[in-house]
């Protein structure tokens, strides 16, 4: 057997060890008993750590090295070399953190997770900011060790979007800014939209069968995937072939169910859409965290919140709720599900508004990284941010800067990804329409499978062969942008909010 | 760190990772989509194999060695050197099997399954047999591999009921069948028991919901466990605070869920009662498969088709489903649920026929094994069989020698278990009443705490630290016997079909 044979083998068996540990997380935020917490960390750090250790082990290192002398010489688009490049950077990456720190951080953002749901209760920043210091100074430490050409941002963000940097998003979001803040200004000087219907009576077992029927409808595949009830909504994935989300419900109020479920549908349906050929290889997999959610962005915002969407589905969801939207047309349904609203909490966030929550963060977390902002001073400029952006200030830590669980588990550098993937989403839809025309007709026909079919061969199949700035040229001919998410937003919601 | 502690932290890694295991199996039948077969099973496979490499590696060799130099000299009932004694016990059953042996045995029952539901479809014994002749031959070089004074039977028996001889159970088989063959007579002659009141409509529903009442009652711990849904129930665990147990319903024969149901519990409640300060260690776990069977057959028959049981829990059974059960009383309902019918398939058998079936088999593995039975002529044996144990004849293969799926997995040994365990159950319940003679008093108040209580003491904490045969002389000073079990169905069954 070659190097790169015993190679991809040994890599398929740390990815099969990986999806069950995957199924331990969906079992332990879907089923499991309360009981049964203590041991499934264990069972899940077990996991973790042997697959750690075979990643980085030397016999790894000896394949690694022996099947890039094999392949020497290759054409990069030779599938072998673009998966020995993914190898070699994942490899570099595990290979440079030292057990000791992975083994802090590990420890920390567990503690971590705790303190933070804590003063979360609380709306108590100074109870969880000591935990922040401790979890900056080792996520400072993370980047030295990953290196970085002086911005310890850039070697964090690399991790969840590979190759981009910190003047990338930075430049990105320069030109988002300003055309955002417009709009809103715009939106607020229009007359209001009310989404009070949306607040009715709608049952949990019909909003489970209207979910189910939609995004069977988008192309979600039941043979191979699942939808469960969680706390939180997630995608997850154990091969290709199992792919699994959650929803919660909301019995007042339709959206969170519905557009929950469309948008983790999105993230399914790129998990379920790798090429065959790449089972278990290294090529299989989403290419950055921004692409995975331009796929929940785009079926979840651009398709499930279009009105051609809702007039292909709305007679669908009155006849699902008998008697509870009988006087309300399609276009009022229309405008109220696309709302703008400045509020508080990301996760509710409008698609207009969306953006400037996580510009906030991107900002918050470079100060943070760098020390130019001190822990204790958080709270302070978070709110002054929000009213800067958004016009609002956060009555309490709570519904300020203790919103998100990411900062508790470490994750600086993580909230980029949300704003690149929603921008993309409109670049790649752009793209879409300008190379099959016929996309929008099929759309307003209630036919998804033309778009489906241009994603699954452009984004989904290609895998893990180009790193994220890579694919986005290969696919749009240019790099990431957001001209066209302005326009999308422009043309759009000057439609729902009637603004010449 | 001592030997003895590194060890014991190593077994239990092996443990978290086997617990990972258990959950991929327990998703696999109740949720897992049909796409996700073929990666599930390659997970699987990777955990035993990381698991069984860890288990027989030199470092584990290494620290038992080690450990067992630390204590030795201890009195044999010190926890440490029950601890070791089970370690060495598995070690050396691992060690001895050659990983070849252990990877052919999993290929031929992965194909071996597939094979024997085809063959159970087409009712075709000729179509499973070269399988069997393959898994037959595996068998027996397991069976020398492990070792055995001359019976390979013994040490096939051994992995499932440790330190039981084959002509252990052939004693309490001797002793057991005079009396069983005997009171199936007389049920003969007597008037018969109608169960048609079982086969009316009993919704999905009402079932499950009375089913997890009662097993709240006996001591099920909700916080510790669940319930699912599943084609085969059974019970599996991931550590005492994570046990699980699955139900089938037909809503036109009220036992199979409620009955299986009590069953699994029984298992559950061994599994739930382990003795906490064992967790994660050799020691907690069943000591056999017989003392497991023990606990679900208590349960369910003893315990959960008594007059007692059912003059506490009728009127609810009644009130859960208005108007199905108003013209029947307890009496008849009583009566209905203990119908004895000798009858084709094991799993749907009664209290009184059922270790039936066992000896059949038992006598036919003893023969398949050494070879004086060959496998084209299984189906005449097991036909023949069937009339001079019960009376019938198999009108197929199918309802016949088929039937089960254990000889699909090589599992040749595993089936005098059940046997064990239902003679086992009456032995301890009486033992339980001679030493607590409330325990009567209060089932019949429906408190099943008392009852509980003493198998904890009894059975369940001591886990692993006493092979099944010393266990049953520690807790009833005499070793497993059939008399107890005979007395309690003559008593019972000489009531129900009122004999004189």
């Amino acid at each position: 057997m070659s190097n790169y044979d015993a190679l991809i083998a040994r890599l398929a068996e740390i990815n099969y060890l990986a999806q069950a540990g995957a199924v331990l997380g969906w079992d332990h935020q879907c089923y499991m008993p309360s009981g049964g917490a203590q041991a499934r960390a264990e069972s899940l750090a077990v996991i973790s750590k042997i697959a750690h250790e075979m990643s980085v082990a030397d016999e790894t290192k000896r394949l690694l090295e022996g099947a890039e002398a094999e392949i020497s010489g290759v054409d990069l688009d030779d599938d072998r070399a673009l998966t020995l490049r993914v190898v070699r950077r994942n490899y570099d990456k595990a290979a440079k953190l030292p057990t000791s720190l992975v083994a802090a951080i590990s420890r920390e953002t567990a503690i971590g997770h705790e303190t933070w749901v804590h003063a979360r209760e609380k709306s108590d920043w100074s109870l969880f900011a000591p935990t922040v210091e401790r979890l900056l100074d080792l996520s400072r430490q993370v980047a030295d060790c990953l290196g970085h050409t002086g911005n310890r941002y850039d070697a964090l963000l690399d991790q969840y979007e590979p190759g981009m940097k910190t003047a990338d998003v930075a430049r990105v979001f320069g030109e988002l800014r300003p055309g955002l803040v417009a709009l809103v200004k715009d939106i607020a000087a229009a007359p209001p939209v009310s989404d009070d219907i949306l607040r009715r009576d709608f049952d949990e077992a019909g909003q489970l069968a209207f979910g189910e029927k939609v995004i069977r409808r988008l192309g979600f595949d039941f043979t191979r995937g699942r939808q469960d009830r969680a706390v939180h909504p997630f995608c997850t994935s154990f091969g290709r072939n199992d792919v699994r989300i959650t929803t919660r419900f909301d019995k007042n109020w339709l959206p969170m169910a519905l557009m929950g479920t469309i948008h983790e549908t999105g993230h399914a349906l790129y998990e379920q859409g790798f090429d065959p050929k790449d089972d278990a290889t290294p090529l299989s997999g989403a290419t950055s965290l921004g692409f995975h959610e331009s796929q929940s962005r785009l079926w979840e915002n651009i398709v499930g919140r279009s009105r051609a969407f809702w007039n292909v589905f709305y007679p669908d969801l009155q006849a699902q709720f008998p008697g509870t939207l009988d006087d309300v047309d399609v276009d009022t349904f229309y405008r109220a599900i696309n709302r703008v609203d400045p509020s508080l909490i990301r996760v509710e966030a409008d698609e207009v508004t969306y953006c400037l929550h996580i510009m906030l963060r991107f900002e918050m977390e470079q100060a943070m990284i760098s020390g130019d902002l001190a822990v204790a001073d958080v709270p302070a400029a978070w709110n002054e941010k929000m009213r800067d952006y958004l016009g609002i200030t956060p009555p309490n830590d709570a519904e300020g800067c203790l919103q998100d669980v990411h900062w508790s588990g470490a994750s600086f550098g993580y909230f980029p990804t949300y704003a690149i993937g929603t921008i993309l989403s409109a670049q790649l839809f752009e793209k879409a329409v300008a190379e099959k025309p016929a996309i929008p007709v099929e759309l307003a026909a209630g036919e998804f499978a033309g778009l489906l079919d241009w994603l699954r061969e452009k984004v989904h199949r290609p895998g893990q062969r180009y790193q994220p700035a890579e694919l986005v040229q290969r696919i749009c001919g240019e790099p990431a942008q957001s001209h066209s998410y302005l326009k999308y937003l422009n043309e759009k919601f000057r439609d729902v909010y009637q603004i010449s």
